[in-house]
């Protein structure tokens, strides 16, 4: 199987063919999030086969196992139970995102295109003192709760990881759901395991420059078509370099720039990699539940899976 | 009917005979947790009826419409769309929890008895340096996934919300679950609301000395006995003042130290509220799901309600 | 004795006349700091008469006093002396400047007027990701050290402090050296003492809308001539309001961006006040060595006065 | 020469014989500060020759330049020259100290022995959530004002830096002064070149496990009887490892603890060294002014040297 490669004039074609600007009224800050509607959720549920639980998200620790995090998170204790008399702990968390070791949600305020946010609104409206004045992370409060599929790459090739640079294709994806027995419908949430960050903390950092397996530009007809709510990656979704000189990440600049799609970042899919094995079942319900904060680009968060 | 009010001896026994320790394992760090089993779990699934997904968190600001907030959330933009050229917006985000102004869970090394944690672990297993070496929220990564059951008590008084140290007792529970026809069993969230934040938002800050709505200690054998798995409350569980010279918090002291129990804070519990009395159910699945933030206390989180 | 007022086109015309854009080459970062040469310094060693050394700033505390403050700074302590087997204290801190509660100074780089910075820089020099890549406080970073003089202005006017929205005109100046016996020449520190921010500590907050004593826009004039380096105030240098609508803060406009005027903002000059009084001594050997912080815009500082 | 290396026995008597506790009264926060009279100050003056300024910090800096820094200083900017009608920057700055990357000086209360603090305190004052409630960095508020003299170790050797683990005996002290021609005397700053973190930036970071040159313990006896206020270090003052099995820190160890000896680490000597040869002086005035953080154990500074 010989994947096909648009040209560059083709998928800069995309942003208009795959645009949505409009598609759910002109004040949406939801994107295809807007595809998990209540009957949808209510489909969601009967993924659920054994009640087992699974955590898709990185420990956020002080201290990297990696040497490459260059904004460390940050814990503090303001009240520890080593103070005689003390009767609770209180604490100060900090972090940076996005970036690559936190498993965060993107808000469609973080991707500007053209100086432009998702349904046309001005990439200005996220300004350095507010923050995300339009398509904050705060438009998902009520949260995701959807199907979720895992396509399991890595287990499609026989391989225990993807290499860096290594490219996926819509093919793949099929093949993938061909080989596991699962198909993606509509407001379904994609996980994609490609078993970067699992080789990261065991074999190391990433090569310099950056170059990271991910999805290739020819996959977006794919989830435009399929309609997918989210797409949920071990990796940065994109794979680096892209093969395009005026569009070093299509997946982000497409998908959330036009389709406004839904994208969580730096995920650990080990656990469930092994749960779907174990249960021979890749669908499942998946929950996300970012905080509410207001006129953040984003949110850490700890995705669930409930097989 | 009047409330039976035990006497502060009494209220000491609770420290033994409701205790947990050693209930699941010399190392559990989930306490009622474990009531949720996969079983509870696909139980929980049937209460959803109608699909609708609701936020029982507050907005997290960085200006508060209240003066009374030690600790502002931060949010500082590392890269905004105003920078020509830039593609993406980055953001740091930073919070001290717990207090009473951020919807947060309560992992069960927050809370210290007589120098103890749950499970029989000195409180300085919680120390300045790294956090909680045990009974972090990580403990809480597969996230808490149940039935959760609504007792709205303003509802029951036929009141917007109750006073500053009005105390809730088992009695009102009843009554509460009797009125709305609901009936809290083994592994339930009860999510108690007292309309306090509300009143918060809308009338102003705490008076002083800090006066709050919440359990009286009278409670701690109902939650004990029903096998509550979570409390969830839009303030801060406790009455306060608790009425006892020697137990400030019983609910806290109580119900963490011993039982185990996982309590969930300043909860916004209004938008719920409408829903259910909208759908005229009580009950519904609950979801939550702690940031995995190894050797922290606990964690900002948006527990979300599918009803 | 009536202050010559002048009109807003007469103020607007000193950005053209007080211009030091230039003056000291095309790369210079220090502007009026210039002015303090070797032999500045070595004529300042002469200011000091008992060797008595006072801070001006405030103390730096994580609970304000006064309720106005929209940043509390933060401290954290990573190690503490309650660990057992510790042998060292750890901090965290972090503040947000400018502002008016922290005593610090401002970089070339803090003030924009019509998008330029000093020296016909762009005030996008000053940018998100980076911060000030040009006229950082680095600039300053061997410090400041020059003879010092006080002009006491409430002890002028026979009152404890200024009122709110009170100007100081070039003619309290003048008075004030007459009074006191100095006379600023090229080179000194301005240190001038309103009794502002002792009356907040005292009184209360600023008024709403922000009303504060200061320099009239008409000294202006005066500060270039006498080829002052630095202006210190126990306040925000302007009067506010300016009594101008084009021009909020003339200080700070004409004076940091036009001129390259050093300025010290929200200092503690009661010390320094009765010190001079004490000793009938009015000029001193004035020091403030900000942090080395590359691409900041400033720095918190502690400016010492030697008497 | 062969330096004389006292045993352990004897180093372990260097906490009674070179104890300061009482010395300037039982409520002393200053320790060795205190030889800093009013007349030293007048003295100090006498130092300068040139007029000539210089930073003894290194800059703070987002992105070290070298990978071991486990806690990178923090700078974001919450308005910046970007933002369209934006008159002025605001920033938020934040690091940890002590450590041995940012120029920073030692309050008293930052060094434990034994559970004890300078002047007979409990480590325990500092605390957790408050921080130094005793010997914080606000004892320094009125700076430190003082002849320093740089002992260029070295230059003394002939070579460009000391090595890993290098010891500086009391004997080097002085063959460094009779070198230079300078002689320290009561109340001086002793500023202590070892290359260190020159050839840090040069050649690499620290060898693990970390050696650094520094002051053998043997030269503590030296610094009592020459009654010096500060040393001022280009390393952490203590050679590592110290040669002893109970006492990891001697200098840090006696001199904070005992003696009540101001400390300032991590400097930058390489351009006042550099001075110092071109004028062929090596006394000048030294002037340190820290942060007036109440509760701080330390503060970040940039000692100024003016010869």
């Amino acid at each position: 199987m010989t994947p096909m490669i648009p040209a560059e004039d083709e998928v800069l074609k995309y942003f208009e063919r795959f645009c949505n600007w409009g598609r759910w009224g002109d004040h949406d800050e939801k994107g295809t999030l807007n595809f998990i509607t209540p009957e949808k959720r209510l489909q969601a549920l009967r993924s659920v086969r054994s009640g087992v639980s699974i955590s898709c998200a990185w420990p956020i620790v002080k201290e990297s196992p990696v040497p490459d995090v260059r904004h460390p998170p940050l814990h503090f204790m303001l009240q520890s139970g080593e103070t005689p008399g003390t009767v609770a702990a209180l604490d100060f968390i900090g972090l940076v995102f996005h970036g690559h070791t936190i498993t965060h949600v993107d808000a469609l305020s973080h991707q500007f295109w053209q100086d432009k946010l998702y349904n046309n609104r001005p990439s200005s409206a996220v300004n350095t003192l507010q923050g995300a004045t339009w398509g904050s992370v705060e438009a998902m409060k009520d949260g995701i709760f959807a199907r979720g599929v895992l396509l399991d790459i890595p287990r499609l090739k026989g391989r225990p990881y993807l290499e860096a640079g290594e490219a996926v294709f819509p093919e793949d994806l099929d093949a993938a759901e061909k080989a596991q027995g699962v198909r993606i419908t509509q407001g379904d949430a994609l996980l994609l395991r490609t078993g970067w960050l699992e080789r990261r903390e065991k074999v190391g950092v990433y090569p310099e420059p950056p170059k990271r397996p991910g999805l290739h530009a020819a996959a977006i007809p794919w989830l435009y078509e399929r309609e997918v709510s989210v797409v949920c990656a071990d990796a940065a979704h994109d794979v680096t370099p892209s093969g395009y000189s005026k569009i070093s990440l299509p997946i982000h600049m497409v998908g959330m720039t036009m389709m406004g799609l839904c994208l969580i970042d730096s995920c650990q899919l080990e656990d469930l990699a092994n749960a779907c094995e174990h249960q021979q079942q890749w669908d499942f319900l998946f929950v996300v539940a970012p905080l509410r904060w207001r006129y953040a680009t984003g949110s850490p968060v700890s995705p669930l899976a409930i097989l």
